[in-house]
This record gives C-alpha cells, sequence and structure tokens, in this order.
C-alpha cells in the first residue's frame, strides 16, 4: 500500500540512469551489412578507413590548362608568353612551355603542377597565350587532398548524414556496416484505454501513448514492435511483456505504474523474474511514478500513462537507452536555444522539473513563454510548446527574464517585430 | 561560349528563387488519407478540428476522493471531517457529506467538483477523515480542458510530431489526411563517373551525388526516385529528364551544368521544351553554376557536379521547394547557435558564401572554426563540419571573434574546460 501514500522514497534521475545501465550492462546491437544507399540515418558500426587516396589523382579544379608552374613567371596580358598545347597525359618537352586543355575533375598530366583558368588564356591553332603567373598547385586540388589513404573517412558510431554517405561512395564503398536498429516493444495498459476507432464505454478514453511511443522510437530510427493494449491485470501484463522480451531489445510499457494504488506493471515485471524491478518513483516531473526494470538480460521500462509524463520519462531514460543500444559515439541532443522566461514558474524542489515553454524569436531575441504547469496530462501543452527548460533539483523554480537553455522539440516561432 | 569566360551576370539567390517559384506557381502536392500510425513526420494536409471534448469528461488528475468543495470548508488534520463513502456516478444527498474513492483518469462523480488526494485522508470503513479544505476544481481535470470540441486540435501544414499523433489519437482519428510525398526523381552526369562497386575507367572516379541527394531528400521525408547516371551527352540527359518528369513531381541533376565549356544539361533541358532554364548562374559560393529550370509545368533543378556546391545549391533551392510543395506552414529552417569566429575568414563580395564551421561549445561559449574555405569539392570539409555560417552579399568575410549565427547540420562538439 505504500504507493497510497506516495513513493517513500524518490531517486534521483541520473542516479537512476546509473543504477540501471550498471545492472543491464547495455551493449550495442549487431552489426549488419546493408548496401550503401539503404545507409541514412543508420549508426556506422566501425571506423570506414579510406583504401585510396581521395582524389586518387591530382586533378583540376577549374576549366583551363595545365601547365608547369615555373613556365609562367613573368607572364602578363600586356607580356603573355605562348604555350604549345599537348594532348598527352606526360609532359615529356621540358625544353618548352607545353599545355594542356583540362576541365575540372580532369587528371593533370604528369610534369603539370598549376592550371591556368581559361580567361586567362587565349587560344591560337596550336598553341595558347598564357596572360598570367602560376603558383605550384595553383587551381589543382591534389591527390589525397580530401582524404588520404589509411584515414579514418567516418568514425564508428556516427549517425550517416547526406554527407556521409557521399564520401563514402566516393571512396568506393557499396557496402557499409551498421547497428541494427533496436527492437522496441510497446504495450499500453488500462481498462479505461480503448482503441482508436473502437467501441468506447462511457468511461473509457481513446488511447494516446501506443502512437507516440512508437513514434519517438522512429524519431531515433529504432524499431518499433506493437504489443497492443492490456487491461489493468498482472497476468495479462505479464504475458505481453513476456512476449515483449521475446521479439525485442527493449520493453517500454505506459500505465499501470500506480493504478488504484496498486502497481500493476512492476508487480507484473518483478513475477517474471530477476532483478525486475531496480528503480520505482523517480525526482522527476511529470514522470514521478516512472519504473526501471531488467528481465532477461534486457531493459523494461515502465512510464505513466499520463502522456506527457510518459514523453518526459523517455526523454530521460529511453532515449539514453536507445542511443547506447545504436552505438552512437555519445548521446543525441536535441538542438537548444537560450531565450529569456517572459514568467516566473515555480517547480516542486528535490525533482528535476520538465517545463514546457513555446519559444519565440523576436528581432534577434528569443522569449520563452511557459505553457501552463497544471495538468501535465495535457496533450494540447505540448502541441502549443516548441521546447522545454529543465529545472534542476537545487531550484524551486524560474525567475521572469531568467536566461534558459531550452531543449527544442518544435520550430521557434518567429514573429515580426 | 559564354560559359568560358564565366557567367555574364549572376542572379542574387533570393531573385532566382523568387522568378523560378513566380513561374512555377508551385502548389502543394495532392492530399491522402493514411492510417494516424504511419502519419509520424507526415505533413498534415488540413485543420484537424476537435470533434468533442477532451478529456469529454471532468476526470480526476489524482488518486484520493471526488468531494464537493464547499463540504470541505474547516477541515484540517487537527479537526479533520467525516465524509460517507458513495459508489455511485451523482451525489444525491446534498444534506451529507458524500466521497467517492477517485483513481487518476476516472471520471469525477455528477456532484462533486473538487478531488482530495489520498495521502490527505483516512479511511474508517464506510466512511473517510479528510484533512484538507479544497477548493472547486482542486485536482480535477475538467472537460474540454485540453481542448474543447470545435476547436483546431492541429494544424493543416504541421508537420506531425509523436504528441501530435497521441493528440489526434486521444480525439479518435483513425485516419489522418496528409500531403504527398513530393517525388524527386534524381540523375547524375558525367563521363567521369563510375558506379560504386563497378569498374573504374582511369580517368573515373566513383560517383557520390546520387546516393547524396536521395538522402537529402529522405531527411525532409520526400520520396526520392533514382535515374541513374548519364554520360555527357544532350541527348541521353534529355531522355532521363524526360522520364523523371513523367514519375516525379521534380527533376533534380548534378553535373554538366559547364563541362568542357559546353552547358549539356541547360542545354537538355531547353531542348525538352518552355519554359526551360530561367536562370543559369547564382550569386552563391560555393554553387554558382547552379541553374533553375520548368517543364510542362515542374521544376527542375540543375546542380553543380561538385558534392559541396551541390549540397549548397539543394539548400538553397531545393529545400524551400520541397517545404511548398508539402505544404508546409513556413519553410523548415535548421537548427541555430551563435558562436563566435575563431580567425578571420575572406569571402567573395557580391556573393551569398556558405561558409563551413566546427562549433565547439566549452562551457556555455560557443565557437566557429571556419573549415578551409579552399577546396569546395571536398567532402571532408562537410564531414568536419557540423554547420554553416551565411555571409551575406554586400560583406567581404568575418572578422575573428565575430558572433556569427551558425546554421547546424550535425552535432556540436562538447570540450571539457
Amino acid at each position: 500500500m505504500s504507493k497510497l501514500r506516495g513513493f517513500q522514497k524518490l531517486t534521483f534521475t541520473y542516479e537512476a540512469l546509473q543504477t540501471w545501465f550498471d545492472i543491464l550492462q547495455v551493449k550495442r546491437c549487431r552489426d549488419v551489412s546493408i548496401a550503401l544507399e539503404d545507409g541514412f540515418n543508420r549508426i556506422l558500426a566501425e571506423d570506414v578507413v579510406a583504401q585510396e587516396d581521395l582524389p586518387r589523382f591530382d586533378r583540376s579544379a577549374v576549366d583551363g590548362y595545365a601547365v608547369r608552374a615555373e613556365d609562367t613567371t613573368g607572364a602578363s596580358q600586356q607580356k603573355p608568353l605562348l604555350f604549345r598545347l599537348t594532348e598527352g597525359d606526360e609532359f615529356t618537352d621540358t625544353a618548352h612551355r607545353e599545355a594542356k586543355q583540362v576541365w575540372t575533375g580532369n587528371p593533370i598530366p604528369k610534369g603539370a603542377n598549376a592550371v591556368i583558368m581559361l580567361e586567362n588564356t587565349k587560344k591560337l591553332e596550336s598553341k595558347i597565350e598564357v596572360w598570367t603567373q602560376a603558383a605550384p598547385r595553383d587551381n589543382v586540388s591534389r591527390r589525397g587532398e580530401d582524404v588520404k589513404k589509411g584515414e579514418v573517412a567516418v568514425q564508428g558510431g556516427t549517425r550517416l548524414k547526406p554527407y556521409h554517405l557521399a564520401l563514402l561512395s566516393a571512396l568506393g564503398n557499396v557496402e557499409v556496416k551498421v547497428v541494427e536498429k533496436p527492437k522496441i516493444a510497446i504495450l499500453a495498459t488500462g481498462n479505461e484505454l480503448a482503441k482508436v476507432g473502437e467501441e468506447r464505454g462511457e468511461k473509457q478514453i481513446y488511447e494516446s501513448n501506443r502512437v507516440m511511443i512508437d513514434a519517438m522510437c522512429a524519431e531515433l530510427d529504432a524499431d518499433p514492435l506493437d504489443l497492443g493494449l492490456a487491461k489493468d491485470n498482472v497476468d495479462e501484463i505479464a504475458e505481453a511483456i513476456e512476449l515483449g522480451l521475446k521479439i525485442a531489445d527493449v520493453v517500454i510499457t505506459t500505465g499501470g505504474t500506480s493504478v488504484g494504488g496498486l502497481d500493476l506493471v512492476p508487480d507484473a515485471v518483478n513475477k517474471l523474474g530477476k532483478p525486475g524491478i531496480i528503480v520505482h518513483g523517480v525526482a522527476l516531473r511529470p514522470a514521478m511514478p516512472t519504473a526501471l526494470a531488467a528481465l532477461e538480460g534486457k531493459p523494461v521500462l515502465v512510464l505513466s500513462g499520463n502522456p506527457v509524463a510518459a514523453i518526459t520519462g523517455f526523454e530521460v531514460f529511453a532515449r539514453p537507452l536507445i542511443c547506447k543500444l545504436m552505438g552512437l559515439k555519445k548521446e543525441e541532443s536535441r538542438p537548444t536555444v537560450k531565450a529569456k522566461m517572459t514568467r516566473k514558474i515555480a517547480t516542486a524542489l528535490g525533482r528535476k522539473n520538465f517545463v514546457r515553454v513555446k519559444v519565440i524569436q523576436k528581432n534577434e531575441e528569443y522569449s520563452a513563454e511557459p505553457i501552463s504547469a497544471k495538468g501535465s496530462g495535457n496533450l494540447s501543452t505540448m502541441t502549443k510548446a516548441n521546447g522545454y527548460v529543465i529545472v534542476p533539483e537545487n531550484r524551486e523554480g524560474l525567475g521572469e527574464g531568467e536566461v534558459v537553455v531550452v531543449n527544442l522539440f518544435g520550430e521557434v516561432e518567429t514573429v515580426k517585430p
């Protein structure tokens, strides 16, 4: 009955996360080789080392004429120098000035070391006038200038962006070894929940957490799996979690952390084995009734049924977990912006508070308007906000005009001055 | 032969974009109804209006006892008041103090208007002691408090994030009408290009642009289609573009904008019809040889073959175009951060310059280290950078210590002080 009187002891979030990770000894998921073209947003499993220089030959950076720089000494528009045009891949006649027409990207002939841009030349039958001096390497992309053979082109643990793929392609990688997407099984619990589009009892509400957690997993490019809805029944919940442990790397549940004074999901978890629940009740608002568990060496995250608390619990616990499972070099952070609080707000001392705010940009100034701290169950506080401020445990609120760091989950709104 | 001497006239980027859009009269793509669970990251086609109040009944925000607030006047731990427990959905006995046990989310019985938290009560058989006074609405989530019936829950033109999906689910939406993903056909051109993994001529290089542009489209959740590689041949290029116009909403090409003094892709475009090329040569660095075209009412974007220039051209022209085709309320911007330039750099007056930088956070300070302005063809300048600074046309560079706005395309690096 302890939950009836609230949690006896709340664990600080960093401590909760640390304990959970220590017991789990989280390892990143298996590696898998995939076609480079499927690599966008995936996490590279290991360093990719360049197997050749890039570019693999000296090449022209412009349209023009390859020359020996030393041959151009003294050339100017007033005193053009004449160069004989050649076609070969090598300058052989060091006694005379040679030039070879090259287009951007063409290899520089052996013996040449600079390129004169077209606009600084004039063509005369089999010769050209050169109107300008060149220094060695002028307008030449040197072999290995982009990446040298043997260098790490892209580090393991990197999320592959368009330019990473381009670089790996240019280096001739047909396949890449990436980390498998962690499979996240999602279960929503609660007698009060009805599936959208289905018959609803008078006291039932349409569920909202499954589609939301599913999308939060997809946002990180993890692989969400659906365990459906379970009633407030320990056996039914345990059965669903058991299935989740079979098919997934992580099980996330919502609801049933403190229902009518009963801890249905925690009870179901503990019924399934050891260590079961590791932490229950965290110093986090909203998301206090979150529980962290481990079964069969896999993490089980027990989130509140309150959707905003579920988002917060996911953000604080699932996000770092999934980043670790993915083998990311470091946890991916949301973009941040510094903004001025438009009014003061009070928060609970001893809790990490996630305060939803709407950031507005006017001129070069950013302001953060807190979105109703009341009604943490209200999803519209999320859709009206575009970020959150984390108020630490040793603060009792934020002052009006205080400059805070906002973690953005939506676009900043711009207001014309 | 005009390209041999450089472009006669460069068009400013904003003017180029405006002209292109004016001629195209870009409209957003068709609408399509999809299951809500497939809605993540899609763009909502129209406002979704709440068909009922959310919540649709007054419900308890806590575990406790529903009461009439006025019955609690004077209650305290020293002077508890006794309430009779009832089970019904309505308080009928106004002559006496009634209380009904409720769990978080339960409907409040008719006649009750507040909930006393469990910890402020004590149960005694069929009665309870109430130890605290309540004001009307205390611990009650009021009907319609989240969203009222008839209100716009989520605006058309919104990219659906996890919390939008949750709200739409809670409101009973099984399907959502979203904008179809714009189909973007991508063609790379150039005799120098070899497909990754295939035989390569001595002067050939592995291509890198197709996989990159493909991923840049996917990043915006557009639908990339592959037109393959074309040789430097006007007919071959024209044929591929023609196919692209049949199967896609937009055609994007790379390379052949200024090859050996010939404008192969612009020529191919102009061969296919009117208006063809609208702008060729923009005051943008890198990406000067970009061309903007229209054929059969569809946009054709002719990007440089230089990968970094192609990225820049995509960023400046394809990104706003795709956002418009998707019907986004406003162009999505990259996250920004203000940072101090670690050294001065020179840029070309009269051009919009995209300067790649690496942003490093140390303590609360952000610094931006320019990544070699030389070698705009070098992809490693992108993989080493995490953002770009836009230096406007009326500037000739950035000063050391100058505070600039960086558009981030990668994670900020954090350095321990």
